[in-house]
């Protein structure tokens, strides 16, 4: 039984990477089917197909955000596991926790569908959105504490600099949470601010660009 | 930290495949779910359940269109991909819209097997078809503007020709869009044309195999 | 552009079956979820969660039947893709007409679950499974017709075992159909036969066994 | 046809992983979507969204125990398949048979959320996750019965070690059915135990990395 270390740790980090794709591919795809069409009396004076389907447009923008959002941590394990060369029991088991907490955003989403201006809503959805990226911001943190499951001469500054934009997300979603106590419209424009700051190329980019010298993220 | 450019951009690659394939499957299974069992008094007089079975031929009909236009966006990928070198983060953005358009489908599917006479339901699936094409469209043309992601010697014709392909789709959906004024079911017969082009094997095809002296697609 | 034809033909073989791993995955899913919990009135005397659960025995049976049906045809197109080492445009859509006819599985089976008695659901789950064989057919006939998409030398014996393999299924569902106009009930057994001849391992087996001299499957 | 027998090997591998990852990925998905928002009516005096949510807790803990323990079977059959170098079609059935029993965790979840209280749905949750356990301890019997499908020289030791502990999930699931018989909450209980035994690294993790002189799991 004649392993080589690397061969043995791809196929580990694959299969992690798997059941990643699967879940989050499940999870945005049921998200949307959250939707369903309106069941209206045509019968009616007045009712119609589209004037039901403008009523839905909220609905599709809080979905919308829902997958751009999950979008985004994708984006953010993607990124990550760039870095990652080993993994172990405990690397599989924080991504296992942050995957159940990305299972629940179908719930969470549908929920505030359901109840739009309704503070409980608003919270826990932003909770579920806080608990992702807490969830990202773990496996980080595990993976490169004493380097342990990335390469030796990672720079410091690289580990900072990904941990710094992790938190960026968790930091504004909670502020949306507080700002629910007051508004619960607020909050929701403020759960959409992080998609600005992350979809924009940033530091990290640049960073990867000019470690390696190609146009690789 | 010695990266080949190569091997990275393989793995991201591979990992946006993933997620589009992984969507791509869901959604087709999940399209065909919103198939549901008649319900029916078997003790009203006439009442059958292969008469019910017959009513719902429409409905079959308009899941296997959205199954097979699906098809049609996948291989699209698919052949796209064939030509990228790279990734950075726009195209994943690009990818990842192109999915929430897709992720959309089973409810404009299930809208128009609902309301299969109206124009505000022929609309929005219409609209949906042309948004998915538009998608397809925004990723080669960012991958390949100035060859950024692909081949540096990637023929301009090649180019070309991939773009016309993929812009006819979203040209004959909008036509049924705008047949929808005057007659739904003109309309879903025009959703169906784009079939026919696409899955015979065109230029593009021809092309691919005069340049690289093998049969692959 | 210098591809090695072999490279990209694995590349694209990939993604096939990363489709079909993932349609299959999913359709094998869904489809146990069509069993929903009992709704029961546990003031009624005598109304029991058990005894409504013994009544679901039937379904769980027919849910179990298309789950290890579904698995046949998933092994039968692993084991088909064995050979493939090409893929072409045709073959991409015999695949995603395979897959159609797959998708519906979970439809058929709901059908069945829900009129167990029922000629006509009968008739409609053995048509599903009938076109199922049928369209695992036409790709291994495409595949292998003056050897287009698999090795120039794979045996004659090979590819006509293979066909007749495939053809049992087909061949017995239809009988299935035919004897659902004296028995239903006698049909639905008769759909679980190919399981029998299936599961136990064939000549086809040996025979790669003999042509490879290694235990792969 | 010159194969090595190894690059087969390895890609019938791959699939029955593809297909693993891909089932546990949807299962996992389609298990919180059990959780639906609680409809209510906000004109009662007294309800709110916040309280009814509160009452949905027991609900989501018994999701939580699920999406853990299909965690648990995962990382299982990843850790076993770490030892699987060949494949045949009897190791295909077992695992297709294993994935039936995973693809039922869904229903019996929701039978347990439904009716938590109930005997005979802690009864039909732990029976199912007995047969998770046996599924994955029939994969690794039948692979390294004589070495069947594992390397040759792998030591008695590892494969008695990872009976062992496979079985200690069926046992505990065992003992928590039994008590059923006095208290049903005591062995919802029970059924959490295993999630400890199972995340904390065992003796197998020392064993291989004393085995193989990396980190690897």
């Amino acid at each position: 039984m004649a392993f080589t270390g690397l061969r043995e740790a791809g196929l580990t980090k694959a299969r992690i990477e798997a059941l990643t794709d699967g879940i989050f591919a499940t999870v945005m795809t049921v998200l949307v089917l959250g939707l369903r069409p309106p069941t209206i009396d045509l019968n009616t004076p007045g009712a119609s197909l589209s004037s039901e389907l403008f009523k839905l447009a909220p609905n599709i923008l809080t979905y919308a955000l829902s997958f751009i959002t999950l979008g985004l941590y994708w984006v953010g394990h993607h990124n990550q596991f760039h870095f990652v060369r080993r993994t172990d029991r405990t690397l599989l088991w924080i991504n296992i926790v942050f995957l159940m907490s990305i299972g629940f955003v179908p719930f969470t989403t549908s929920l505030l569908g359901a109840y739009p201006g309704d503070p409980a809503a608003v919270r826990a959805y932003g909770a579920n959105l806080v608990a992702n990226g807490l969830g990202l911001y773990g496996t980080w943190w595990y993976a490169t504490s004493s380097r342990r499951l990335v390469d030796r001469d990672l720079a410091s500054s690289t580990v900072a600099l990904v941990k710094r934009r992790i938190l960026v997300g968790p930091a504004v979603f909670s502020t949306g949470i507080a700002v629910s106590f007051v508004s619960p419209l607020a909050s929701t424009i403020i759960f959409f601010l992080p998609i600005f700051y992350y979809i924009l190329p940033g530091h990290i980019d640049v960073h990867i660009r000019g470690e390696h010298g190609h146009e690789e993220k």
